[in-house]
C-alpha cells in the first residue's frame, strides 16, 4: 500500500444471519466504500450528541445522502448521566414525529453512550429496525460498538435495561480520534489494555512498547490498536453472542468498575477510567487468589498508569467503603443469587469467572482505594 | 377421558432453541403438571394487576412455591392506559430493589397488557431473563400471550416500543375465564373470530354454530376455541417469527383497530373491540377491492354482532374523520414509506397484505363509522 493511500481494513463478526463487518480506516466518513450495501430504506435517522454533531454530522449526512431520500438527525445531550429512559425516549419521539417506518436505518454517531442508546432504540422501535454504529471515540471503536450489547442505565445499576441486538455494520473512522480529549483517549486505552491479560499477551507486549505513540495519538499505532482489539472481540463474541459463558471475560475490571460508576453517580468518572482502576483491583484479587504473581499485577498497574488512568479507587463511603462497593457489586448482572462473580486472570492471557470470599474482596478494596 | 378428569392439552410452538409449549386446561393454576420443568432459579417475580391479584395471585404463588426460594410480586394498575414506560419501570424498580439476577423467572399473570409489558420487561432486564405467560383473559389466551410479541405504547402509536421475545411456556387456565366480565369476553372473541377468515373457514363455521355457547362461557366451547386459535397461531408464528411476511395476516382488523384505539386514546375501547370493528372495515375494503363478495362481509358482520362487539367505528374527528383515521394508520408498523399496508381477505380463509387507494379507504371509513 502506498504511503498516501488511506487505510481501509475490515474485521468480520460471524453470527449466522446477524453477521457484519467492522470497517476500520482513515477518512471513512467521507469515503463511499464504507457506506455501500447497507439495507435499503427511504429514511435514515442520525442519532448523535451536542459535542459530536458540530464535528461530524455534516460529513456523515453527506456520505449517506446517495442512499436515502430523507435523513433526519436527533441531537441528544452528551454524557453518561443522560444514558437514561428520558433521553432514550427523545429518539422514539423523533422517529414517530418524522413518521419513520420499520425499514428506517439508524446511525449511531458518537461514543459508547450514543451507541448503546441508539442500539437499544433500534432494538425496540417497532420491535427492531436496522442500525449502523459510527463510533467516534477510542473506547467505542475498540469495544462498545462491536458485539451487539445495547442498554440504558437505571438509578440502581449500569446497563440494567437493554438488549443483545447486532448492528448491520460498524464504521470506525480513525480520523475522529484526532479530536478526542486526552481524558477520553485514556479511557479508551483501558479497554485496549484489557484484551492483553484476558486473551493475548503478545498484544500486551505491543501496547507496552507503543504506549507513548498511543498517548500521542499516532495514527498508525491507533490503527493497529483498534484493529487488534476488534479482532479479539470478534473472536469472543462469535463464540458466545449472548454471554452464556466465554463472553463474560470481556468484563475484566468491569465488576469493580461498575461499583465505582454507580457509587459516585454515572458520569463522574468516565467508564474507561472506572474500568482501568477496576482492572487493578481485579488483578490484585487474581493475585490474592493465587492465580498470578505480584510481578504481573505490578506490570498491569504500570501500564494503566502510563495510559493516564487512575490507579486507585475512590472512597465512596468513609464509614464502610468496602461494604459500599460490595453492595453495588451484588447488583452486577453476572451475580447469581447475590453471589458476585468476578472476572479474574487465571494466568497471563487467560481469564475465568469465579466467586471470591467476601473477606478477601474487602481486603482488595481496602488495599486499592485511596 | 372421564367426565371428571379436568382437561390438560398442549400445543407446541416450534422455533428452534426458542420452542415452547402452550398448556391449556381446567384448574391448571393449581395443578403441578403445568409448572414442572421451567428454568431453574432462586427467585421468581409475579407481575400482575390490581384486578387480577386478589383473584389468582395466591394460587399461582402456591403452585410455583416448590420451585423457587423467593417469590416476589409486583402489582400494576389495570388497563391499556397504563401500558406505558412509567408503569413498565415499576417492574424494573421492583426487580432491582429485590436484587433479582439474570436467572430470575418472571410470571405474567393477567391479560394482554400484563403479558406485553412483562414480556418486554423480561426481554430488557439485564438484556433478557426467562418469562412465563399465565394469561387470564380470552384475548390473551388465544392471541397475545402466544408468539413473543411484547411492547408498550407510545403516545403517538400502539405497541411502538417492544421486542420479539418468546416466553418459555404459556399456561392457559380455562377456569380464569369464568370470572371474565362480558365486555372482555366479547373482546377476546374478536381475536378468535379473526382466525376463521384469514386461515380456517371450517373454524369459522364452528364459531358461528357455537357463538351462543361461547357467549354463555360454556367451558367445553371455550376450551376448543382456545386450543384451535393457539394451533393456528402456532402454525403461523412457526413459519415467520419476526413478521417478515406471513405473520402479518394475524393483524387482520388491526390497522383500522389501532387507529380507533390511538384516536380515542388507549383504553377507551378495549383492544378486542377495536379489532372487531376493524375487521368489519377490513372486510368491507376487501369487498371493494373485489376480493370477497358482499355475502362474505355480511356473514362476518353478523358474527361480530353476535359476539357482542361494536360493528361501527367511532367518529373521532367530525370535520374529517377519514383523514383522522388515515393519519393514524400511516404510523402503523406495517406502513412502508407512509404507504399504509392493509391485511385483506383474498378469498375466504386466506389473507394477504396490500396497499389501497386513499379514496377507497376513505369510502370504507365513511361507510363504516357511525
Amino acid at each position: 500500500m502506498s504511503e498516501h493511500t488511506p487505510t481501509h481494513e475490515q474485521v468480520a463478526i460471524s453470527l449466522d444471519d446477524r453477521s457484519y463487518d467492522i470497517h476500520i480506516g482513515q477518512s471513512l466518513l467521507s469515503r463511499q466504500g464504507a457506506w455501500a450495501g447497507l439495507p435499503k430504506a427511504q429514511t435514515a435517522m442520525i442519532v448523535t450528541n451536542d459535542t459530536i454533531a458540530p464535528l461530524y454530522e455534516a460529513a456523515l449526512r453527506s456520505a449517506i445522502t446517495p442512499h436515502y431520500k430523507q435523513i433526519h438527525t436527533v441531537v441528544l445531550p452528551d454524557g453518561e448521566a443522560h444514558k437514561d429512559w428520558q433521553t432514550l425516549n427523545l429518539i422514539f419521539d423523533a422517529l414517530l414525529a418524522k413518521g419513520c417506518d420499520r425499514k428506517t436505518v439508524l446511525f449511531a454517531l458518537g461514543g459508547g453512550v450514543i451507541g448503546d442508546m441508539t442500539g437499544f432504540a433500534a432494538a425496540s422501535y417497532m420491535r427492531g429496525v436496522p442500525f449502523v454504529q459510527v463510533p467516534t471515540t477510542l473506547l467505542s471503536q475498540v469495544d462498545s460498538s462491536v458485539g451487539g450489547k445495547t442498554a440504558i442505565n437505571h438509578p440502581l445499576g449500569k446497563n440494567m435495561i437493554g438488549a443483545f441486538y447486532q448492528p448491520v455494520r460498524v464504521v470506525c473512522d480513525l480520523n475522529t480520534l484526532q479530536t478526542l480529549p486526552p481524558r477520553e483517549l485514556s479511557a479508551g486505552l483501558a479497554e485496549v489494555i484489557k484484551y492483553g491479560p484476558i486473551a493475548d499477551m503478545a498484544f500486551l507486549d505491543w501496547i507496552e512498547a507503543n504506549i507513548g505513540a498511543l498517548m500521542a495519538q499516532d495514527p498508525k499505532a491507533l490503527a493497529h490498536a483498534v484493529k487488534r482489539s476488534c479482532e479479539i472481540k470478534a473472536w469472543v463474541v462469535g463464540q458466545d453472542e449472548r454471554e452464556a459463558g466465554l463472553r463474560a471475560i470481556l468484563n475484566f475490571g468491569h465488576t469493580f468498575g461498575h461499583a465505582i460508576e454507580a457509587g459516585l453517580g454515572f458520569g463522574v468518572w468516565l467508564h474507561g477510567e472506572a474500568v482501568g482502576c477496576g482492572m487493578v483491583m481485579a488483578a490484585e484479587l487474581s493475585h490474592r487468589l493465587g492465580k498470578v504473581d505480584a510481578a504481573f499485577v505490578a506490570r498491569l498497574k504500570a501500564l494503566i498508569a502510563s495510559a493516564g488512568l487512575p490507579m486507585r479507587g475512590p472512597v465512596i463511603d468513609a464509614a464502610d467503603n468496602a461494604g459500599h462497593y460490595i453492595e453495588h457489586m451484588r447488583l452486577d448482572k453476572k451475580a447469581i443469587g447475590g453471589d458476585i462473580q468476578f472476572v479474574v486472570i487465571d494466568g497471563p492471557g487467560q481469564a475465568v469467572v469465579c466467586s471470591a470470599p467476601d473477606a478477601l474482596v474487602r481486603d482488595v478494596i481496602n488495599a486499592c482505594c485511596a
